[in-house]
């Protein structure tokens, strides 16, 4: 459950004193339930949160490698580079606005935020990819599921 | 600019005492910023402004409308009437998974919570309205828009 999984990932966060981080919010935390609830039954079951938990494992190691000013944060300019190394290929103008969501005004990302972007961004490329049964780049959506995507996430 | 947001929107809460509410997070507020935010800049224009402000007048008269216990929040039992009240005629399925992603483990919505909640359906509408120009109900979505949309929310 999201406050279960606050707490979990606040206790690892306080080990690690050299990311720079708020912490995760409440609101942090539901978002990032919804989105890898793939049954959507409000919880995490064991295999998403195995999932989850390598990501942020391999993210995390992303993230110190790319903090190259060892500011605790990646900066504006390391961003591309840090996602990139994270998997995700992405078009400039995505970049934009993902650090227009998820980065501070100086446009360096903290831990939290930079979570919470990955996670986000991997499960929204996983659902594009099993809506696009037939790789043809496109997916038709309806109202409802679009509602149903976009609420709950 | 959403740290702007969240002042603002937090000082408006604490005139209203009887408002169930633990204030605005910020990430509710970037997130809120995101979705309003129609040329993408990062930032609510004076006319987005006034929309958010004008609809979240609105929402606050039907959330104490539908707070009949007096307890400060929209009970489970109360909330797809209250939902319809605010002009979202929503099937039982979706309402059940908003409530998941926005409610409190009993059910209930505080305001914070209802007014985000609303400030996303609301948007998510007008995004489909927006793409679906010929009215089938159905829209096409590329990979390029599909992560645009979801990761600037």
């Amino acid at each position: 459950h999201f406050t279960n999984l606050r707490e979990i990932l606040n206790k690892v966060l306080s080990r690690h004193q050299d990311l720079k981080t708020d912490g995760f919010s409440l609101d942090t935390c539901r978002s990032m339930v919804a989105v890898m609830d793939n049954d959507t039954n409000g919880k995490l079951g064991f295999e998403e949160f195995k999932y989850l938990w390598n990501n942020i494992k391999k993210w995390q190691c992303v993230y110190k490698q790319y903090d190259t000013n060892q500011a605790g944060a990646v900066g504006r300019a390391q961003l591309p580079e840090a996602l990139r190394a994270a998997g995700f290929h992405l078009k400039e103008e995505l970049c934009q606005v993902i650090m227009r969501r998820y980065a501070s005004e100086d446009g360096s990302m903290d831990f939290n935020n930079f979570i919470s972007c990955l996670v986000r961004l991997d499960s929204m490329f996983g659902t594009f990819k099993s809506l696009d049964q037939n790789g043809s780049g496109q997916i038709k959506v309806t109202i409802d599921d679009w509602l149903q995507l976009t609420m709950y996430s």
